[in-house]
């Protein structure tokens, strides 16, 4: 079902059943460190490597969230999710283990939103029902990955962004209960206005942002002011601030009261964690801790969430490559 | 719409409008060398590096693709696609030229039948109309990444496959004649015997392989025989043997009347590839050169194309676990 240009919407309005977040200490000790469903004492989670751990999260938060739904993983027909490890292995291995049809996704950080939207289309259409929708990130990993070993001691920058230990899954399905209901979605284009430092993720996923609520907007003739909060994956401190730049310019605003950026509640000041946090985990976990409950309690009525991705790897980055970004949106309502 | 536990069913019948197929030079001189739309002379492609070369032809293929039906790439309403590069960087940088709503995907070398199941539901449920599902590898990429630089002179061993440099792409929709329909499909599960050899591909994937073909036959109640064809993506020779050996062993065997591996069309015995073909490029080029051609003639009216994909990441190599395979199934019938 579309609606404009490049907007979809879920006739059924699938429901959020259950959801759940994992993730390590340090995201523990933050603001939300309550809500989560488990908090480690570890960031290894008892594994030999961080890779390993990051599995076991990703695995943890989705058999938390079926058991939440009191649904066996054979019971579930599908599987989408991701992370940002090469090759999305802490994706394949949990699905290895749950034993669950699997469709693997990279967004980068934009992968809960991405897997949320196929999810609601899968659902939304008969063609699976329930589905899991998961993502998971993990700051070793992604450290080792994308910028330095942690073991080099590297010297942060103001604009870096600190990856979220964690990971969240959200159970899909047509029937009963639940915490929410995905009611339409807007898949973003990759855009890239030329950003090229690695340490400012912000700023290269600014723009794909902006790209995808505008067009969300235009396509269902709504304005920031007809959402509770207009809640962003992990702009952080600097590509929040160039979010709501460049919202201002395009005549839709918007105000501190409506937006929210999920990468700027994780952590708090005590943390030295610069322009906030970032991470699949990051945008994952504040939706099961924060952003269902305050729909399910109908603190917030309805909701856009819109995570987004820096689209990099560390040969791009290497061979001159700038770093584009994507964003895509999914509006959520409370029952 | 579901059939069985886990075959989905498309009701529309979703059409491939139009296909394209890019290669390198030395797929260009195998069996299927005049079938490909275009074929490099120089595996660079023009470009400095391979990665940009791998990203070159992709969006080539997209861009072919959309020229044979005669769509301009701002009417298509999502593209999904994936590579094997790390963070899939050649889907990400294409859908970044072509400003298509993206959608990335990882399936490893499955990511052809992957893009095509999820296009199929997307164009099926009247979510999106038309979309481009794409898939791409280069060899001297992910050899370099998988395994050694070519530089390094590897020596490969006998069960080795060579990743195919190509690319594929499919653009769907409701509307208009088409080359092909898609019927149905069966999402694979991630299925891991314990083979533990980054050479040996083929024998990783079969399990998987046998699994979702097993499900896909008991779902629909039909058996090999109703089928022209069930196509393997890149078993090669190891893995093509095995899977042949699992299904007689479950009572559903292929003949080699009816079996045919893409892994094992694009190379002849005159090309020192060991066991055969491999990568996403692999079937994706194979579906848009042979398959298709095959059904829009009428000579074959039914097939299943299952493209095969080995789970590993260098680092999960490293860190000594095995090499989960998954595959995705899906039935193309002509109009």
């Amino acid at each position: 079902m579309r609606t404009g240009r490049s907007t979809l919407v879920f006739e059924h309005r699938p429901r959020i059943l259950s959801s759940a977040a994992v993730t390590g200490p340090k995201e523990g000790r933050g603001p939300l460190g309550r809500d989560f469903d488990l908090v480690l004492d570890d960031p290894a989670f008892g594994e030999k490597s961080f890779e390993q751990a990051e599995r076991k999260m990703f695995q943890t938060a989705c058999e938390i969230c079926l058991k939440k739904a009191k649904k066996p993983a054979e019971k579930v027909q599908a599987l989408l999710g991701g992370d940002l490890e090469n090759q999305i292995m802490a994706a394949s291995l949990s699905a290895r283990a749950l034993e669950i049809p699997f469709l693997g996704l990279y967004g980068a950080c934009s992968t809960m939103a991405e897997s949320l939207i196929l999810g609601s289309i899968l659902t939304d259409g008969g063609f699976a029902d329930p589905v899991l929708c998961a993502a998971g990130s993990h700051y070793a990993t992604a450290e080792r990955q994308y910028r330095f070993p942690l073991e080099y001691g590297n010297q942060r920058t103001p604009a870096a962004q600190w990856t979220v230990t964690g990971a969240g899954a959200c159970l899909l399905s047509q029937t009963g209960r639940g915490l929410a209901r995905a009611v339409s979605a807007c898949v973003g284009r990759v855009v890239d206005l030329g950003i090229s430092d690695v340490n400012n993720m912000g700023a290269a996923m600014a723009p794909a942002a902006a790209d995808t609520l505008l067009r969300f907007f235009a396509d269902t003739g709504t304005a920031p002011r007809d959402y509770d909060r207009v809640i962003s994956g992990d702009l952080g401190g600097v590509g929040s601030h160039l979010l709501k730049e460049m919202m201002r310019k395009e005549g839709q605003p918007l105000t501190d009261e409506m937006y929210l950026d999920c990468g700027l509640c994780i952590f708090d000041g005590r943390d030295d964690v610069h322009a906030g946090a970032s991470g699949c985990g990051c945008s994952a976990a504040v939706l099961s801790a924060l952003i269902l409950p305050k729909l399910r309690s109908g603190k917030w009525k309805r909701v856009l969430f819109m995570a987004t991705g820096a689209l990099l790897s560390p040969t791009s980055a290497q061979q001159g490559e700038t770093i584009p970004g994507v964003a895509h949106v999914i509006c959520l309502e409370g029952e």
